[in-house]
């Protein structure tokens, strides 16, 4: 019999469908190729895109010309308009605000063909400490409460250009899923004065079965109540609210990073995936029941009516499954 | 500059953003045509589906056999099993639950290449009839609090089988999309005394720019804050918290449903899309303040990082736009 499971953060249903259970090599129809062709983030296109706002290359350096193993842009086609006003106003019973807020790009890596799985670690640390320098960089701003990273890989998954990249988008209001996930771990941390999170972790590693992998400083598992076949979380041991360094190094967090990637690139071959970053809003970076983690989510099956109407998602591979097969790489 | 609207039902955000903006034609690349093949719903393939629960086909013919304009059955792979007892039970800190309740398919015409939008209008009635006949059984199942009608069209909009074909699901639980609708509209009604979706469709109809077409019955408009390009709502014109027919009829209904997917058909080029009914859950079947209505969302943007992210959308098409398009359609 299928089971209805219950995230006990955000408080929603999944249902696990072993009826319907497939096993990965079900999913590697959705394998993504990159195809080379004219792209603006290889070396020598600089001029296509708005000029770097930071950039890593070797000190003297010309900007906005070869020579960089990693780039920050404006977003050519921003959602958000860095410049202007916060404006609020209504039309008739309708609400409406100026469209606020910061949108830039990370490119990660020189090399159109690496992806953040098989880049030397060293790129995915710049990439996290390109992020990280943005993210401080837009708590300075006033109009801006929340700053969203994320990473979409693969066409299927929304990536309109295949040069491996990162999105960092500064936002005038704190997201829905962010006030979601705050309220629920609110609501824990009130009965129990524990971090919803870390009770998450400890149950997790007492048990095993839900583990994906682990190294000093984090901890990759397999969600209770998966979205979707092979959803990862990756979560810091200890208790931080917002993004940031483990003792001012990325390594630990990039080397957990590409582990699973590449374990989804070994299972799954090579499948389009989104992860984004949950991070504490400006307001809250020092909360004692926010923990900043990582969620991933290979894009391997489709958001249809069931989805739209209910929130609730039908996902046909179980966690231990999905953890177990992921364990198995070596 | 981007535009932030509010839904005001759910206080969901949405960016409109221009800068992006798309016509219509920009979208037509995600056109879906039927290829034919080996189909279990077409006449006399139905050995290959489960039984029919109700069928409807001239009186004295035999059941699962040739003959019928219309079938409903039980879901050969269902998300959920209708037999069992709905049970709960915790592993830790987590909670699971039986996933009892019923998966049913419609199928809504013999002829694999008509669509809802090309059928006989009295196909489309009938599928109505079928789901709400589906509906009130369901209500007396006292394991089930909601029933989910939607449909998917194409391949993209997550449709296994081409065949057109609609789906209800009885759910053990009142899914969390709905929950939030309903407490949105609770909050409106309390504060004002009247039900939120009929003062939308005052200011809709009294301003006319979002509003997409229109019966005696029924009212077609662009949401003031749509989630995707050219997402279409249908609203019964007088105060209905429940879905079924208005005087015994779904003509009214059904003839502005086709009028909408033949507007999107013309100008979007067969797009694939869902279809859901927002109904009450069974428990408030005669509320004050929620009504009844269909969302449409053609399918013709990707989900990314951004949307699970934040649980916002990134809507390139301004809805006064997208009803000035359909409006212009003859």
């Amino acid at each position: 019999m299928p089971e209805l499971r219950k995230d006990p953060i955000l408080g929603r249903w999944v249902i696990i469908s072993v009826e319907r259970g497939k096993r990965p090599r079900d999913f590697t129809s959705i394998t993504h190729r990159k195809k080379g062709g004219f792209c603006p983030f290889c070396p020598g296109n600089e001029y296509t895109t708005p000029p770097e706002i930071i950039a890593f290359r070797p000190a003297g350096a010309e900007p906005n010309k070869p020579g960089w193993t990693l780039r920050v842009m404006p977003n050519k086609f921003p959602a958000l308009d860095p410049a202007g006003m916060l404006t609020k106003s209504g039309e008739g019973m309708f609400d409406r605000m100026s469209g606020v807020g910061m949108h830039e790009v990370v490119v990660e890596t020189p090399d159109h063909y690496l992806t953040f799985a098989t880049m030397d670690q060293k790129a995915v640390e710049d990439t996290f400490w390109a992020c990280y320098i943005r993210l401080l960089e837009m708590k300075k701003d006033q109009r801006l409460k929340y700053a969203l990273i994320f990473k979409n890989e693969g066409d299927e998954a929304g990536a309109s250009l295949e040069h491996s990249h990162s999105q960092i988008i500064g936002l005038p209001i704190v997201p829905r899923t962010v006030q979601a996930e705050m309220k629920g771990a609110r609501n824990h941390f009130e009965t129990k004065e524990r971090c919803i999170f870390c009770d998450i972790i400890y149950q997790e590693m007492s048990d095993g079965k839900r583990v994906v992998c682990e190294n000093d400083g984090y901890v990759a598992i397999a969600p209770f109540a998966p979205r979707a076949p092979f959803e990862t979380w990756i979560l810091p041991k200890a208790h931080e609210a917002a993004f940031g360094p483990q003792q001012k190094s990325f390594v630990g967090l990039a080397g957990i990073m590409q582990r699973v990637l590449r374990q989804f690139d070994s299972i799954l071959e090579s499948p389009p995936y989104n992860f984004i970053i949950h991070t504490s809003p400006f307001s809250e970076e020092q909360s004692e029941y926010f923990h900043w983690h990582i969620e991933i989510m290979p894009k391997l099956t489709k958001i249809a009516g069931f989805e739209w109407g209910t929130g609730f998602y039908i996902n046909p591979t179980p966690p231990e499954e999905a953890a177990r097969f992921m364990r198995e790489v070596r």
